[in-house]
């Protein structure tokens, strides 16, 4: 499976992006975080965990693109497409790359377009952006979701990342029931399920969460508690798993040495809004359809939560499947379909498939859980 | 090894806020980004992975913390210490959490001190702060780093576990040679060294880095190649592991096969420099001085990137050892040492090991390499 992309497709996204700023009258668009960052260059590296060095890349209104970054980023940097990389030794408590990137901002010009909307945020201390700002003497404003809309649209070179690595993770569920029987702590059985990612190929799992009880979960973000697996139990294994940098982010249910009538009564209704959820889950149609459709069987309400979302190089990115979200699903829009039931009061069961938009039906990236809740 | 903090902890935790607060003069401390939220509930979870949700914690000058988050949070934060916890449906397109932060703003009371300073960033969409600003209708200034310089002293019970984090690490290193042998390529050994990590008692890797070559490695951040390991190769693998939301950050070098001179030569000698940082890292002492007493053995200069940094809930967080940081260490400070030195133009070989600053000699987290590079 070849890692990256080609510079062709990396020129296309700038083009498109510039065609955004011509649109709106924007001389540069500033990004500041990961994945803006990597839509653009292919710049991978798991070093954003640190937060002391700003990174910045800047498109203009044309030509390619400026990466102004700390000096440690430069050998990395320089192996992608992008070929005008300035740099400064950061930390530094004097000058943190303001300067540097002021300077670079007023050689290029404004007004310079920030994501400001849903789910974005600056990465940078808001101290220093003000600094920026007043340094570099040019308007700054929002850049109206241009990044946002063009990551939407997954490439089939994007697709075919997410579908590999929902393929690793289907092979690591196949072998759930070697890490989980009764008396295993929870915690045990997350330490294993990310050895069975690693080991059927994926780079690094990002996130993994779960739960398990007699009745379903208390919620499905919680990290492992040290509580002993019982015979009796439903499992949820759910997991954002990464190769080369795109997600999946699917969960499967297991019954422990045996299932209870409610507990498969639950897994069946699940997948069955789950399947309804993907016929409802094509071009044209609106998050709102396929959160109605799905919600239809489960008995969602406006209250209930998002019943999916967007994926691609963050776990969850883009529209939410819920009653007020009204995006128009098109081509190559990759989401999750994520119902949920309540078993008991406060204990819930929830089920989690990924697909991508196509004209007529929706394709499935993951393999799809048959009704019958599995038995480990 | 006892999960979590007594609530007794994290009430000091708030009251240090409080008094500083005080000197300040802020009537409420907004915090948006996870280990800030975190340090003063205990709230723990890999779901900040999703970009969806903006998160909320209000420290009042005086009183209990009031949580302002997405429902989806509400049940794992119940666990916590935190009482007052206040929840919207998000994501809400319409509203997101903006009136609901604003309201519980007002009610506590201003200015709003946000983090503003180096490391910080706000956690949520621009345009949103500025709505929430505007409905609020009160003051919001830098909170003067409050937050960090609390952070950067580590309490007893937060050495215990980047402590037990860093003695997983270490047995994990010790079995490298089981994963790395010429004709491997690098990726397959990233991966095998997480699978060890998790195998040792990691809850999860959230940072790994590295490089392999004849002459050491281009920069220090960047993600595993398919290239195949040879003999006279040095191997370096840097990891950030995890154990109840606390990080280890150090490295081991190992040669393939068989170590060149200037392999050992280099490893000779960043040994030597660590551990004359390690002599150099008093209370009282700066980061400065520190940075001084390894740069004399390595030869580094004030060009050459910090030989160190802080550590705990963040792969790096703090201090860094450089020539223009003059932070003055103080007991309770956890730090990396991390000398580096170019064995050929280009190409790098570093080192690192893990300490907690006491009153006299510091005490060594990280089990210390010995002089002699280990041959695999």
């Amino acid at each position: 499976m070849r890692r990256g992309f080609a510079p062709a497709e990396f020129k296309a996204r700038l083009r498109a992006a510039q065609a955004g700023m011509a649109e709106i009258g924007l001389g540069a668009l500033l990004l500041t975080t990961e994945p803006e960052i990597r839509y653009f260059t292919g710049y991978l590296t798991r070093f954003w965990e640190s937060p002391s060095r700003p990174w910045f890349l800047i498109l203009p209104a044309s030509g390619d693109p400026v990466a102004v970054i700390p000096t440690i980023g430069a050998a990395l940097m320089g192996r992608t497409w992008v070929r005008d990389i300035r740099t400064w030794a950061a930390p530094d408590p004097e000058d943190d790359g303001v300067s540097l990137l002021a300077e670079t901002l007023r050689e290029i010009g404004g007004p310079v377009g920030v994501p400001s909307g849903p789910e974005s945020h600056l990465r940078m201390p808001l101290a220093e952006f003000e600094r920026v700002k007043r340094a570099s003497g040019l308007v700054f404003r929002d850049e109206a979701g241009i990044v946002a809309g063009l990551r939407a649209i997954k490439s089939e070179a994007e697709i075919v990342k997410i579908a590999h690595i929902c393929d690793i993770a289907g092979r690591a569920f196949d072998r759930v029931g070697e890490i989980a029987e009764p008396g295993v702590p929870l915690s045990a059985v997350f330490r294993d399920f990310q050895r069975l990612l690693l080991e059927k190929g994926a780079d690094w799992v990002s996130y993994i969460a779960g739960g398990a009880g007699p009745m379903g979960y208390a919620d499905v973000i919680s990290p492992a508690g040290e509580t002993h697996l019982a015979a009796g139990d439903v499992l949820m294994l759910d997991t954002g798993a990464v190769w080369d940098g795109y997600f999946c982010d699917y969960d499967r249910n297991f019954a422990i040495g045996h299932a209870t009538a409610e507990q498969s009564a639950a897994h069946a209704r699940l997948i069955e809004a789950t399947e309804a959820g993907e016929e409802a889950a094509r071009a044209g149609a609106t998050a709102f359809d396929v959160w109605q459709a799905m919600a239809r069987i489960t008995g969602a309400d406006e209250r209930s939560g998002r019943l999916g979302h967007g994926l691609g190089m963050q776990l969850t990115e883009g529209l939410s499947l819920t009653a007020k979200d009204h995006t128009v699903l098109r081509p190559g829009m990759v989401i999750t379909l994520e119902p949920g039931v309540e078993v008991a009061p406060g204990m819930i069961m929830v089920h989690e498939e990924n697909i991508v938009i196509r004209y007529g039906r929706a394709q499935r990236l993951s393999r799809f859980a048959p009704p019958n809740l599995p038995v480990i």
